[in-house]
This record gives C-alpha cells, sequence and structure tokens, in this order.
C-alpha cells in the first residue's frame, strides 16, 4: 500500500514573506516589439487622449493605461492592503501528476485564498484607493460570475466607499451566494439588464428575457457613473491597467519558482477579459520578449465564446452600449450574447487589447474548450488536489491536462530521451468554485 | 484624509515556512492537575478499556485517545497533507481595533483558507490515514453546519477511501452548498434522521418532522460502522484525539505571536465540541499549567445551547441513541435537542470531556451569546477585516470584540495607566461564512 511507504520530504507549495512581495508593477507595453493602438473615441472614432476618459476613471487610472513605463510603484497604503492575503501560495502539484502518470512537473499559482475567492481583488484595491484619492464616493460596476464584484465591493468596503453593481442576470440567477457577499460588504446588486438605467430598460423593452452579457452590464455602470460627479467606474478586466495590477501574480510566481528551482516551459491561464492570463504570464513574457528565456503562454477560453481562438482583431467597442472606447482587439462582435455557460466570467465578446495583440504577433497562444471538458477537469484537480477551481480556472486547469498527457511515463523514456523533454507547467488557479456548486451539480 | 496620510510599514500577517511546521502534536493530559475521567461502557457502565472502542475506531486512534503522552509524533504523510494548506495565517487585526477605538492589540489565527473552509482538516486528515492503515475502506460520520462533513470527504477522497456523511437535517436544508460540496468529494450525504438506519428510522417514526440534531447524527453514524468489517466511524470533535490534532493551529500561532513579538494575555475559540478551542488553546495553556505564563482563555457558545455556561458536570452519553462511550462533561442532557440556530456547528449537548474538565477546575472560562449578537459581530468583522467568520466562529469574534471594548482609547489614558493594562488578544477564526450567506441574509 502506497500510503504506508516512506515518503521523502516533498515541499508541498512556497509562500514568500511580507519584505519579498512586489514593491512596482510590472508594465509588458515597455517591452512590447510594437507599441499598442491607440483607443478610439465612442462617437467621434478619432484617438482619445486623458482628457475624454476622465468622466469614467481617476487620473492615475488613466495615466497607468496609457503608461508606456516598465515599472509602476504600489503606493504604499495598497502593499499593505495587499499585505492582507497576499503572498498567494504556489503549489506543486504531486497528486495530480500522479493521477496523470505525467513525466510534466506541474505547478500551480493559487489566486483563490482571499475573502472574494479570486484574483479580482488585485485590482479592486488599487482602483479603489486611486478613486477615494482623487475624492470619488462611489464606485459603479458590472459583474459575470460576481468575483470581480465582490472583489470590489470588498475593496470599497475597506475603503469606506460605496459601490453599485450589475451583475449578469443569468450569473446573478445561477450564483446566489454572490449577491449576498456583496450585500455583506454593503454593495447594492442589480440583475443585469435591469430597470435602473436607460439602456437597461431599452433592452428590456427589445427583449423582456434577456439573460444579460457584460458589455450590457458595463453600459449600465458607466451610464451611472458619468451622471455624477462623485461617482466613478471601475472595470474588473480587459484595460492595461487593469491587467498591470495583476502582475503581482506574476512576479510572485517567479521568485516562488526560483525557490523550487525550476522555471516554466510552458504557461496556462484562463481567459476572459484577459487579466488573470496576463498577471502569470506578462512577468514571464518579459524574460521572452527580451530573448532570455524560451517559454510558451497559453491562454485558454471557453468554445462558447472563442473571441481569441475564433474572433477577428479588429477595432471594436468595448460594451454592447457602444459607450466605452473603441480598441483593437480579438472581438466576436459587440452585440454578441454568448449560451448561458456556467463560465460567466469568461462571457466576453473582446478580449484585452494587450493579449488580443501579444496572440497576433504570434508571443502567446489560445485554446479553447467545451463546457464538459472544463467540468471533468475540475472534478479530476479537485480530487487530486483538494481545491474546487471555479469553472473559469477550469479552463486553465484542463489546458494543463491536455498538455501533462502528452508526457504520460512509458517504458523506455530514458532511452528514447522522453524523459528529459517533459516540461515544467505552471498554470494560475485564478479563483475557487465553492459558489458555482449548483454548476457542478448539474453536471452529475 | 487618513488614507493619504503616509502609513508606517505594519506587519499585517505571519505565515511559517514548511520546515517550521510542527512535527508532534500536544496531549494537554500531560499537564493537567487531574488525570482526565475515564469512559465508561454504554450498556455495562464500567471503564472501557481500548478494545471496546475497536468495533469504530482504529487502534492508534484508540492508543491517543486514551494516552498520557505529552508529544506524539505526526507521520509524515500526514505533515505532508498538512503543508498542503499549512501554515494558516496569523493576522493582527489593526482596521478591526481602529473601528473598536480600542487599545486592545487583537490578533487572529484563520483556519478558514483550506478547501473545506474550516478547521477540521486538521483532524479529519490523520484520521482518514490511520483508517486506511489499519485497512478499513469507508469512513461514516455525522455532521452539524457542514464542516466536518466536507473535511471528512475532501480527507477520504485524497487516500481514495469511501465517505458516508449523516448532516444534521435542519442544517441540510439551511447549506445546500455543502452537500454539494461534499458530493464533489465523492461522499454519500443522508439529512439525519434518515431512513437508512435503524435509529434514524425510529426517530422519524416519533417524530416525521424531527429537524435532527448531532446526537442523532452521531447514533446514525456509529450504527452503519458496527455493522461492516471495513468500514469504521470518525468523529470531528469532542474527543481527546480530535482535540489532539487540532493543537497544530496554536503550536503554529505560539510560533507566530513570537515572531509578531507579542504573547497573548487571553484567548478565545467557539466551543462546541471544543477541538477549536482546545486546538487554538491548549499549547498555550501549557505555560499556564506549568506556571510559565499567566493568562485567560475562553470558551465562547451560543445561549441557545450552553452546555458549559448553563449544563450540568457529569456522567453522560455522547449520542442520543446511547451508543457511545458515556463520559463525565458538561451536558445539557443526550436528549437535548436546540432550536435552529444557523451556527448547527454548535448544536452539541455536551462539551469535550478535556474542555469540561478545565472548565470545572478553574483553568478555563466560557460565555454565551445569542444569535442576533453573532451576527453582527460577524458583520463588524467583515467590514473591516474582509473575512466573513461563520457563524460558529463568531462566537469567537464577540467574545473579542466584548474584551476590546473595555479598553476604548479615552484622554488620559497615559496618566490613569490604562494604556499598559490593554490586553494582547488572540483567537482562533474557525472557518469562513461563505456556505452561510442565505443565514446572513435573513438576518438583513
Amino acid at each position: 500500500m502506497k500510503i504506508m511507504e516512506k515518503d521523502e520530504k516533498r515541499m508541498m507549495k512556497v509562500m514568500l514573506e511580507e519584505q519579498e512581495l512586489p514593491k512596482v508593477w510590472y508594465n509588458i507595453v515597455a517591452d512590447m516589439r510594437n507599441k499598442p493602438e491607440v483607443y478610439l473615441h465612442p462617437m467621434t472614432e478619432e484617438p482619445i487622449g486623458p482628457e475624454d476618459m476622465s468622466a469614467i476613471f481617476p487620473k492615475e487610472i488613466i495615466a497607468q493605461e496609457m503608461s508606456g513605463e516598465r515599472y509602476i510603484p504600489i503606493p504604499e497604503k495598497v502593499q499593505e492592503l495587499y499585505r492582507t492575503y497576499r503572498s498567494t501560495p504556489l503549489f506543486r502539484a504531486y497528486r495530480l501528476e500522479e493521477k496523470l502518470g505525467t513525466r510534466a512537473r506541474i505547478y500551480y499559482k493559487y489566486e483563490g485564498g482571499n475573502a472574494t475567492g479570486s484574483h479580482k481583488l488585485n485590482t479592486a484595491i488599487p482602483q479603489a484607493y486611486y478613486n477615494k484619492l482623487e475624492g470619488v464616493r462611489k464606485i459603479t460596476t458590472e459583474t459575470g460570475a460576481g468575483q470581480w464584484g465582490s472583489a470590489i465591493s470588498m475593496a470599497t468596503s475597506m475603503l469606506d466607499m460605496e459601490c453599485e453593481v450589475y451583475m449578469v442576470k443569468t450569473s446573478f440567477q445561477q450564483k446566489p451566494y454572490r449577491e449576498k457577499l456583496m450585500k455583506v460588504f454593503g454593495a447594492k446588486v442589480f440583475p443585469s439588464p435591469s430597470e435602473n438605467t436607460e439602456f437597461g430598460r431599452k433592452t428590456l423593452a427589445a427583449d423582456p428575457d434577456c439573460t444579460g452579457s457584460l458589455g450590457i452590464a458595463i453600459t449600465e455602470a458607466v451610464e451611472k457613473a458619468v451622471q455624477s460627479e462623485d461617482t466613478k467606474y471601475a472595470l474588473g478586466s480587459v484595460l492595461n491597467h487593469v491587467l498591470l495590477h495583476q502582475t503581482v501574480i506574476g512576479q510572485e510566481a517567479k521568485l516562488q519558482m526560483e525557490k523550487m528551482g525550476d522555471y516554466p516551459d510552458v504557461i496556462f491561464g484562463c481567459c476572459g477579459g484577459g487579466s488573470n492570463f496576463a498577471g502569470i504570464a506578462f512577468p514571464f513574457l518579459a524574460d521572452k520578449l527580451n530573448g532570455k528565456k524560451k517559454l510558451r503562454a497559453v491562454a485558454v477560453e471557453p468554445k462558447a465564446c472563442p473571441s481569441l481562438t475564433e474572433g477577428e482583431y479588429r477595432f471594436d467597442f468595448g460594451d454592447s452600449g457602444r459607450m466605452t472606447p473603441i480598441s483593437k482587439m480579438y472581438t466576436l462582435g459587440n452585440d454578441f450574447i454568448p449560451s448561458d455557460i456556467h463560465a460567466g466570467g469568461l462571457r466576453y465578446h473582446g478580449a484585452s487589447p494587450l493579449v488580443s495583440q501579444l496572440k497576433y504577433e504570434g508571443v502567446i497562444e489560445a485554446e479553447a474548450y467545451t463546457q464538459e471538458e472544463i467540468f471533468s477537469a475540475a472534478r479530476l484537480f479537485a480530487n487530486s488536489e483538494g481545491i474546487l477551481p471555479a469553472p473559469e480556472s477550469s479552463h486553465a486547469v484542463k489546458g494543463v491536462i491536455n498538455e501533462a498527457l502528452k508526457y504520460k511515463v512509458q517504458d523506455g523514456d530514458k532511452e528514447t530521451g522522453r524523459e528529459e523533454k517533459a516540461p515544467v507547467i505552471l498554470f494560475c488557479l485564478s479563483g475557487h468554485g465553492y459558489f458555482d456548486l449548483t454548476a457542478f451539480d448539474k453536471q452529475d
């Protein structure tokens, strides 16, 4: 019986000391071959400047959105709030490797341990902070699965601000605990499309049964933000500054992988807007773009909303109501409404402009899987590693399992040289699935 | 605006390196003034020996139950599985202190970060391990709020065993996500009283609307265990070996407090069966019992199930069906069925014999609070510290808040000497409340 054997002492995970945590965010724009395309104004279709965004974002966020600096300092107050839950652990997935019978070494960075259950808090905190600093009293936002909504609710609660969340209706119904959690943190939550905005009312008039989309919810939140002086809008993914904030993930992971004595050959992250993929991958891609390392980075998305794998690379609006800037990205069209897949956080018609450009330029890759495939991967992961992944994160899990299965242990591996070829795989487990248990139940 | 001031760099939490984790469990029996009373046989009422317990427990667990050794080594395989989620963080609750305006320094050890959301995994893993080692294939158990059931489901899944859980019906209905989580880990879950056992059928015949109790669920699980050779029973609290396993909490906390440069004057833990209270308090109480330190330890329980504060200290059965050994403890009577309070994990008619004896001997104290009081404490905690406590854990939070409010900052504190008198408070945040959100919702 295996359990009775004397195991060698294996290091299961690496944490970092508070003083080892990143003091800066990493901006990949500084290292990209080509500078990103400018944003266009939604009405005039002319390039926009900082002043055009000031109705919805605070100045410092706009500066970060447009910055070309490689490193941007993290304010001490934000570092302090990060320290309440960071570092996050980097695990070696020994038990998953054993179940798969693979020679690959699999590592994962787990971002679901904080109170809101996902990586979204990494950008919610600085966004709330910069708004507060500039006198904003209330933040409006949209949320898909509710991970972002929970995170911004908690961040505004930490900084004594108000919060109003438009939650895609299909997720609002599938994930009732998410609304309750946001309410505990004092936020107001509306299923979107709602009767609370002009765009919501218009949408419902045209289709009373509309189950919503991120594009619609964004329009509703932006509409409310532009109406008041002391209210601004916050976005949980897609934009440059959001991806920037998430680079604390990859920076920590680099140091943790070093402590494990390894470096990834391939990195996986699930991809909706793109922020968790960017968070884990960008700090490593710096090494690739600077010619220091070879590595692959794979963004994994749902077959039901396949912007990177099947969308067009072109200018498009970020929302359905055409209120947000036009940006160049892979898109399924701003009026695309995906089917009711459980991975509500990945139901976005477009993708981050930075992630899109890197895909277009061949720096990164993309894959897509069906809902059935990712739920089965999630179960396998839960039963080996003991953490139930969010449906969103399960896309990355599925990508990793596929990759690892290419390197199954076989007789004669040593002779054929297969042994050395087994890759080091790293992925971001962006959140837990404990609020998604009804979805798992339905798959039984 | 406070947020704009330059904060000094505050250490928010302490984690431990894997090599700093405990290699032994601490057995308080070795340091108690009087040895614990023996257990009596449920039929004969004669003192029982190890062989009497072997129908339901594996040998090593029985040995631990009866051990007087101060330290018991943690098997390497158990240490390895502990390393997948330990150490748990020790936080300084700066933001709670500020909200309360207290001079007290408040620390908490957070046990809710693992996949099952509570401290219960600390004993689920070794219990599953010792059973597996002795050839047991299946474990039966009861669960109240579902925290223990989730933990043992995960532990048996990690070790490729089967698991059958009898869940107190009132919690089964209040916390549907708990059942789903156990099912993800492959467990079979029955609302108790169930039609699956003789005792369950008898109970339902007498009262078809019975909402269950831990005492009933224990009888059902034990009944199933004694029927099969390869099936044994596991208990999530109350007994000595369970409390023993939980001492990893307090041992880690001692080292972490040392790194923070502090030592607690008073420790709080919520108390149902008593395992999380014992886990945090016993390793510190060693210092008290050995005359090295002065400190208070306070067990906090619900007014609706006040065994330590209002029960009698006498011999009683551990379950309603009178199948388990008789032990000396504070009890409300083995047929006591508490009202449907949301803190399902604290609905036990008795208390741990060890905790009871320490209370009886004046080594520890006990307090009780109402459901309304603890939910309001939980909200305050969530909005300052950003973690939503489980209703069970919220009892400890309430005790801490009461204590801290005795030391509010006042003018002239320095002159009156109040400044130095403010205590260092430590408590165990035994689990998160994300599966209890419907209960919070109802309190709105």
